[in-house]
């Protein structure tokens, strides 16, 4: 998972969605009798099959770490492919997706001095190379950086020692991203040499935490890194006593673009085959692990959820679609040329579910359904329900790729999974198959089997329609 | 802590020691009332005081990582001097300890070929270097890679994928250490050109454990490494599906000798000064980490508890000594120098325990007592037990680097700290200071304080008697 930018777009998009003029009791959307039934055995099967966990093994094993344009990347797609293809799905295809490459070659930091010892850090995604030594200056959070003033920071790393806090829904994440994305260019414009900051985690490890950072416009890149979060810790002990240098020596940058793929296959519909219900997962990882959380689990449980439902003696109405999100981690470039591609087939698309926030247990449903759709919403709900997933409606947003489908006006659910323990791991070494529960794991791909299965379906749809504008339209 | 062959050789000591001629009913050890009155306040003191974590604070913050035979070993001795004087400690010395000195310059692994991806490792101590890529043979344990053929494994990688078992009293590290100290042996006795482990360590994280390996007599050395639990159990997996080659590239190795020292603090005693309780840790750790639980804390709780002791009205009639053992890890060469420069003063050594084996809480009390020492013992054993320490006699053995004096007929006692979690830190990057609770700490030097003030008050002694034959004396 990349950022919560997405939750706030949803928010934007559940209000104009319940909002819309309801023409809604002239065609509500129900799930027949006949296939509530069937979901309910398909999530029993679902529970009792290690499919979904076996798929993870098998790319987080095979495959391992792969970065967005990595050498492991053209694995990666032609491990979906094959696995796809393996497992039956009626239609595997590529769609291209084209983005700048970034690579990490080395990095490493010391205190230097009478305290001279290592700093376990990792580059930030997007950082240039560079190597520094310099005064550490710290900051306790985000506003405290960008309060210093311009040049400030002159010959200075400057240091933002933020503690992201530990939620069940991930919501500490906010404010412990915006410390990555944000505050590069914050010491940019205080004068720095370079950027440290405490790990946007919930662990204490010594495994640093990764992810992408941005530079604002007109502002000269800076060496940016994470520190992990003892080092952080470390540091702000040593600077308790005085003056601190640290070295920092990254080697990472940009370096061209890539292409390479979304990967999509589909259990072919029975009655409209020509209309989706999108499942899926990112196929990219960060390189220090092995993407097993973020997000091998959430490509592992959507093909086995899709699989599980076409082994189904009868195929639903609608087709069931899932893709394997190319590069989600820099930018939402497959999520983005997905939307792109299909901004003239937003009603084709019943609905849309990302998995994107590790391998915990599901415990809570919602979707963008408007007021025709809410009866078939709850009914969807109620199969579920036994999973120990309450219906929530009206809360949360999309996955960050199905994120730019649903500024279309595509209809999104939400799956949400406890990410109590997700900020541990994320954008870590620590990332690995090991991490997973695989009776979590069942769990998960139960529910987003019985979801897609109902919502394919069900008499009427879920509410996609083009949003005015459209985007990405000819 | 490096070995358990220590709790082995207690056994004996303790069994010898039991079995020694009684002319105990003459010369019955007890400890005064008013002194056990005395050490049930300092117990209440030494709770309600963070001195132990603030020492323990500044010698991993300050100094971190300090591998005997660094840059660092020599920063550390000059901590523990300034630290003793700072605390106001009677008398501060240092004394000469010669070993041989072994580097880690860099290390890196890979899987080659077709699931081309990172593994995380370190060097053992004591590995040469080399950079081999081969295929990788893996055994279950160190009886079977014993079992192979000489010459079975020519050209290949040596792996053992043993689990260590998590334990109270450190159990597992029997077996676990085990498969460090003989399995490069019995890969080189099977031809191997190097040799690879799974970490002897519970935890489930990227941060491999490291730990001093030997070689045989006559062998020519390979290259071993220990991996992160995740990456060997990554290793076995992709194993099963057939072939794996990887490529591991170790720079380290032996260079030379270095003369560190073991540092001596003294609470001078008021009416026996001569004879001395010596409590202490190791002052060297491995490089990964910053050696908080192994052993900071160690060095911080007992140089805590003396200086205690130190601020009571009255000082007990025995001196306390604390020393800061040098080089534990790479073969207790602290601990065998001090053994050697004392080996005809046995007797005025009243008692002898080593911190080593982390920051958690005492749960049992015991020590090397005869019969005639026994009621002074238990007397010892009633003070500590509002601590939730349980008196158990006959059990355990003495810290590492006592071990050696305790084989020339120094008493030893053992204060048990519970280490279910000491194995998920040990020797590894993640044994920083953030991992201990001060809760904890405080308790460990409340026993220290109780059991150290009290030894050394006691009317008799504890049965230190030189061995027969001694070691160590001219």
């Amino acid at each position: 998972m990349r950022a919560t930018l997405s939750v706030a777009i949803a928010t934007l998009l559940t209000a104009a969605t319940i909002g819309a003029p309801a023409d809604a009791a002239q065609r509500e959307t129900r799930i027949p009798d006949k296939a509530i039934a069937t979901a309910a055995q398909l999530r029993e099967t679902a529970l009792a099959s290690d499919l979904g966990y076996r798929i993870t093994e098998s790319l987080t094993t095979e495959v391992g770490p792969r970065l967005a344009g990595s050498e492991a990347d053209a694995r990666a797609v032609a491990w979906a492919v094959a696995k796809l293809k393996e497992l039956g799905f009626d239609k595997v295809w590529t769609e291209p997706v084209t983005f700048p490459k970034w690579e990490r070659r080395s990095e490493s930091a010391q205190v230097v001095g009478r305290n001279m010892q290592p700093l376990h850090l990792t580059a930030l995604g997007g950082s240039p190379a560079g190597t520094v030594e310099a005064e550490v200056v710290r900051f306790a959070d985000l506003a405290a950086l960008e309060a210093a003033a311009p040049g400030s920071l002159a010959g200075k790393i400057a240091f933002i020692d933020y503690k992201m806090e530990r939620a069940r829904d991930g919501s500490g994440y906010g404010p412990g991203s915006r410390v990555r994305s944000r505050g590069p260019s914050a010491a940019i414009r205080a004068g720095a040499s370079a950027y440290l900051m405490r790990s946007a985690g919930t662990d204490s490890h010594r495994n640093p935490h990764t992810g992408i950072t941005r530079f604002d416009e007109g502002l000269t890149p800076i060496p940016s890194a994470a520190l992990a979060v003892p080092d952080a810790e470390q540091l702000r002990r040593l600077l308790e006593r005085g003056p601190v240098k640290v070295r920092l020596a990254l080697d990472c940058g940009w370096d061209g673009t890539y292409t390479s793929q979304n990967v999509v296959g589909e259990i072919r519909g029975s009655k409209k085959p020509e209309e989706v219900v999108l499942i899926g997962g990112h196929l990219d990882s960060w390189d220090l692990g092995t993407g097993a959380i973020d997000d091998g689990a959430g490509v592992g449980l959507t093909m086995a959820a899709a699989k599980l439902i076409g082994d189904l003696k009868q195929h639903p109405a609608r087709t069931i679609r899932v893709v394997a999100f190319s590069n989600e981690e820099q930018g939402l470039h497959g999520g983005k040329a997905y939307a792109a591609k299909y901004a003239d087939q937003v009603v084709r698309h019943q609905i849309a579910a990302e998995s994107d926030f590790g391998a915990g247990r599901i415990y809570a449903y919602s979707s963008s359904a408007p007021e025709h759709a809410k009866a078939a919403d709850a009914q969807i709900a109620k199969v579920l329900e036994p999973l120990g997933i309450a219906y929530t409606p009206g809360q949360g947003g999309p996955g960050p790729d199905v994120g730019p489908s649903a500024q279309n006006g595509v209809a999104w659910a939400r799956l949400a999974q406890d990410g109590t323990d997700y900020f541990d791991l994320h954008h870590t070494p620590d990332d690995t198959f090991d991490k997973i529960d695989p009776q979590a794991l069942a769990q998960n791909v139960a529910a987003y089997a019985v979801f897609a299965y109902l919502a394919a379906s069900a008499d009427g749809d879920f509410g996609s329609q083009p949003a005015s504008p459209p985007t990405g339209t000819k």
